[in-house]
C-alpha cells in the first residue's frame, strides 16, 4: 500500500523536485504486527535530515498513523519519502512549500528475516565516495553512488559492498554502516565527510555507552579493517550481521555481534 | 505538455528509481517554431551521460519526435529526463531495465528572451562541490548540491551564483558554465571532478577552435576569474552572457561575449 500526502496513489507529479534534483530525504524502517520499530528514533532522524535540508518535517502524530496504516500485518518493511514537492523548472527552491509525502509498505526481503544468516560475505568497492560535508550523514535522495557501487557486483554470495572515501578513509557499506571491535573496544567510521549516519548505528552507540563498552567514532583505514578482531556491519532492516569474509580475508566469531545485537535488542524506544 | 514514455501523462510511478535515488540523467533545451535547438549535440550529451551510468537511451529519431511533440509554437524549453524506471527495493540495478522517458516543456524564461539584458551580476557561493570523478560533468539527476547553492542568495539581482569545489578550484555557475578572457586566450574550468559539461560549452569550445582563437580546459583559482579581461556564463537556454559583476568586482566589456554569442551562433548543428 502506497500513502501520497496522506491518500492511497502510486504516482507522484513528474514535476516533483525529488525527481528532479532528488531533493528530498527518505527513511527505511521494519514493521512488526503494524507498528514501526525505534520509532522515536526513526522519526527524529528524518526530521533532523529535513531540516539539514530547510524541508519541513510533517508532524509526527500523522505521520505514525500513515506507517501503522500501510504497515503489513506481520514483519514488513516501510519506506517514507518527503521531498520538497512539485516546482516550477530551475534549482531556486519555490517560497512556498509544499512538500510531498510518500509512505508504502514492502514485504520483509529474505535477507532480513529472523532466521537468515547472521554471517555475510562482503567486498570492497572500486567507487570511492566524494566528501561533502554539508550532505554527509543525511539520508537524502541523491543515491547515485550507492547505485554505481552496488552494481559493482551481482554474486548473489555478497552480501555487501565495502566503500571508502576519495581520501583512502573506510565510510561504511552500501546499503548499511560498519563497526569493528579491536582489542576490547568498538570503533565505526566518522560520518561528517560522507556516508549515512543510520539509526541502527545511533542507537547501538547509545546502547554500548549505557552498558560502559567503550566506543569511537574515527577514521579508519582498509587496513584497520583487516586487522579488527570483528567486523559488524547494521542497519534498520537487517539489524547487526556479522562479516565473515571480505574478499580474501576471514574472521572467526569473537563475540562481539551477539553482544551488540543483544545491546539493540534490549535497546527501549 | 508532457509525455512519459511516450504518452500524455502528469505522473510518474512512485516506486521510480528517478525519485528514489536520483538515478537518471537530464537535459534541458531550447525551441524554436517546434524544433530543437543544437539537437545532434543535446542527443549525443544525453547519450554520453546515460551511457556513463549504464542506462538505455532511447532512440533518436523517437525521442526528437517526442520533443517536437511538446515544443512549444514560439521560443520555448523542453526538458528530458531518464531514469532507470521503476524498480523493487534496494540499490541493485535491475537485471530486465525499462527506463522512464519524460519529455516535457515549458514557456521560455524571462531570463532567456531574445531581449534579456547581455550583461548579468553573480556571486560566490560558500557551498563546496564535492569531488567525485565517476559523476563529474554528467547532467544526472543528483542535484542538491545546485539545489543548496541556489538556496544561498534570494536577490532577484543576482542571476547565478559561482562555485568552487573543496580544492579551491573554481568549477562554473550553478546553472551554468563559466568561461573567462585572458590576454587574448579564453580559459574554461576542468570538469572532470565536479560539475556539468553542458552543451554550449562544447560548442563554444568547438566554435573557438575552428576560429582559431586559444581556449584551454583548467584550474582556475578564484583569483585567476578576479584578474580576468572578461567573465562570461553559458548554457543551453541563455547562451552566452557577460558577468559585469562579481560580489564586489566589476567589469567593464571587453569584446568577448560579443565574439562568442556570434561564435556560438554561428555553430552549425
Amino acid at each position: 500500500m502506497i500513502l501520497v500526502n496522506g491518500l492511497p496513489a502510486e504516482t507522484v507529479n513528474v514535476l516533483d523536485r525529488g525527481l528532479a534534483y532528488g531533493d528530498g530525504v527518505f527513511r527505511t524502517l521494519r514493521t512488526h504486527a503494524g507498528q514501526p520499530l525505534w520509532w522515536r528514533d526513526q522519526y527524529a532522524k528524518l526530521a533532523a535530515d529535513a531540516a539539514a535540508l530547510a524541508l519541513a518535517c510533517p508532524d509526527e502524530a500523522g505521520l505514525l498513523a500513515e506507517v501503522c496504516q500501510v504497515a503489513e500485518a506481520g514483519q514488513g518493511v516501510v519506506k517514507i519519502m518527503l521531498t520538497r514537492g512539485a516546482g516550477a523548472r530551475g534549482y531556486a527552491p519555490p517560497a512556498a512549500q509544499a512538500c510531498t509525502r510518500i509512505v508504502l509498505s514492502t514485504p520483509l526481503p529474505p535477507h532480513a528475516r529472523p532466521d537468515a544468516a547472521v554471517d555475510v560475505t562482503a567486498r570492497w568497492c572500486t567507487l570511492r565516495l566524494a566528501r561533502q560535508p554539508r550532505l554527509a550523514g543525511i539520508k537524502h535522495l541523491n543515491r547515485l553512488e550507492n547505485v554505481l557501487a552496488r552494481a559493482e557486483w551481482n554474486d548473489p554470495e555478497i552480501f555487501e559492498g565495502l566503500l571508502c572515501d576519495d581520501s583512502g578513509a573506510v565510510i561504511g557499506g552500501v546499503m548499511s554502516n560498519l563497526l569493528i571491535a579491536k582489542a576490547g573496544e568498538l570503533f565505526t567510521p566518522d560520518l561528517s565527510q560522507s556516508g549515512v549516519a543510520g539509526v541502527a548505528r545511533a542507537r547501538l552507540l547509545r546502547a554500548l555507552a549505557r552498558r560502559g563498552i567503550p566506543a569511537h567514532i574515527a577514521c579508519l583505514s582498509p587496513d584497520a579493517i583487516l586487522a579488527a578482531d570483528e567486523v559488524m556491519i547494521c542497519n534498520s532492516i537487517i539489524g547487526v550481521r556479522r562479516v565473515a569474509r571480505l574478499d580474501d580475508a576471514t574472521w572467526s566469531p569473537a563475540g562481539w555481534t551477539d553482544t551488540l545485537k543483544t545491546a539493540l535488542d534490549d535497546e527501549v524506544d
